[in-house]
């Protein structure tokens, strides 16, 4: 994969809770046994705002991850500290793969991600994105550049955080044709309508929400259905060749279900749950997130607080669903390591 | 994968219903738009006492299909009748891929698919069962025989119908160790358990399955915990790296689960379900089928009728599930097919 000898140089764009955490397992890889052929460098760090770490021999991850603790930011006391942006580090460090991990930006339509993903993918570089914006808003121009330069693009940590959904359907479902796709894929919004189901207001229920570490930094993001709308755009265009953006999906908002509907759908025996759609219609993809009251037999009606589930319907295999129970940081981080690994069998 | 020019050619040992549903799906590839480039052809179909077919520019499927479901057999009157059982064709056709769809045989311990596929690796030819007993007791001695000679062994059929779980093990859990699977994976036993949960006798119960076309040509391997046994020897050894037999598994009968047994866990608001698991205990797997009674929470405890599932529990990515909802039998032919694409990429 990689051009010279040694390990393969990453750049993270990001240091967030998924990049500390994937920071933090490839500095203590040698204590996860899958992992002792990931033969991986990093060699730049950077931020919107707390500083930046380059160093093209590979960063002390360990010391890295101390330092940002104690003080919230890189600064001079850093031995590889270095003053540089994002932008510049894409433009001038010399790494094989942008991970970018920086946080989505619904407002700004996606950058500037984009603009970091398009840097590296214009140096013949390849990237791996957890961030989800690029895929959604980009899609037809980034694939395309990457094919023309010879990058590889690859996001797998982008929905159901880590859980092996794209590398699924293009290894396990090769010749099915995907009719429909439908999903249980928020996390915020599904913990919100558990916590009513159990009697709390909506204003409570965010507010356990946010005690509970999921929601976006922006909650309208969640809330409004704009995470599950960039989600099922960048499902509908890598596994259902449509090139959707999330402002073409429709979206219902969680603050639109009463505590009534969520009472009387318990009456009958049944949940309600914001349900992610894609369906094919004519020559194009319908995206949907809405609320829906489903029988206790859906599974999808099984999904409880923070996990997620995807059912894929085809027209050989016939239904098939991945779920993730649990998630914690590493699965997220697992979806940037899945693709280093994918990248290495390229 | 073929070192000869035009389609990769392929040996079907077996015509039953699997057998059936293949050929039908190949003799109409052009109705499924996945399939366009799936260039392959039949030149050899035997069976174990109901005739044989052989050509080397391809055998006419629907004509074969035609004349097999008038007759059930193939006999002189078939243009392409061939006096040929399979081990002899395993031996003497020119073919590129043996596609084993023989039925399990667990009383002689996978004979004699065993002995198929070893025919067709000693010749270096590549091999895609969709039989679970070279697999489960043969492992060792056949992973090592394909590697020596250079075919490949293929075998996403075996488990969860054609449902991507070893493609999915290999592609998008890599990097993981798999600590722990648990699964709902006998059809016979969870129809069962149903419809004695519905108030039939386990006699009732069992004739209900056998008209639904569920059980085994041999009930027993349902019934017994064998079919549960032997997929839980498949998965331990491909994916957990033991070398596990179908004996070494322990196995509670779902004759063992009494009305009363499944009244008193209803009554508690929980299921009885025949579990299946492997875990790793010291330097080994131990695998596991027996009836427990689960919350309704678990997603286990939702698997209903026919629907299987696989829960694994890996270091990093944590707990991930996949689902098979309502599978018929294309789903099965489908694992074959995963695996021909496989073969192709290799």
């Amino acid at each position: 994969m990689t051009a010279h000898a040694g390990p393969t140089r990453l750049l993270l764009a990001g240091f967030g809770n998924v990049g500390r955490t994937l920071a933090g397992i490839l500095a203590r890889r040698a204590s996860y046994p899958g992992l002792a052929d990931l033969d991986v460098a990093v060699v730049g760090i950077t931020t919107g705002s707390h500083g930046a770490l380059a160093d093209g021999r590979g960063i002390d991850l360990a010391a890295a991850l101390t330092s940002f603790a104690t003080r919230g930011r890189f600064g001079p006391e850093c031995p590889e500290f270095a003053a540089l942006d994002t932008a510049r580090a894409v433009a001038v460090l010399d790494y094989d793969v942008l991970v970018e991990l920086s946080p989505l930006a619904v407002a700004a339509r996606g950058e500037p991600a984009i603009a970091h993903v398009r840097g590296a993918l214009e140096r013949g570089r390849h990237v791996v994105s957890a961030n989800k914006g690029p895929l959604a808003w980009a899609w037809g121009e980034l694939t395309e550049l990457a094919a023309r330069r010879g990058g590889a693009l690859l996001y797998e940590a982008t929905v159901m955080d880590g859980a092996p959904v794209f590398s699924l359907a293009r290894h396990g479902l090769q010749g099915n044709t995907i009719a429909r796709i439908e999903g249980v894929l928020n996390s915020t919004t599904n913990v919100i309508l558990g916590e009513m189901e159990r009697g709390a207001s909506i204003d409570e229920a965010v507010a356990a929400a946010q005690r509970a570490g999921v929601v976006e930094a922006d909650p309208a993001a969640d809330i409004e259905g704009w995470d599950a709308a960039v989600k099922l755009a960048v499902l509908a265009n890598a596994l259902m060749g449509a090139e959707l953006t999330p402002e073409q999906v429709e979206r219902e908002s969680v603050a639109a279900v009463t505590a009534d509907r969520i009472a009387a759908a318990g009456a009958r025996g049944r949940r309600i749950k914001m349900v992610c759609e894609l369906e094919r219609a004519g020559g194009s993809v319908r995206g949907r997130v809405r609320a829906l009251e489903l029988p206790l037999g859906d599974a999808l009606a099984q999904v409880e607080g923070t996990g997620s589930m995807i059912r894929f319907v085809t027209d050989i295999l016939g239904t098939f669903t991945v779920a993730e129970e649990r998630p914690d940081l590493a699965a997220t981080a697992y979806g940037v390591i899945a693709d280093l690994f994918a990248l290495n069998r390229a």
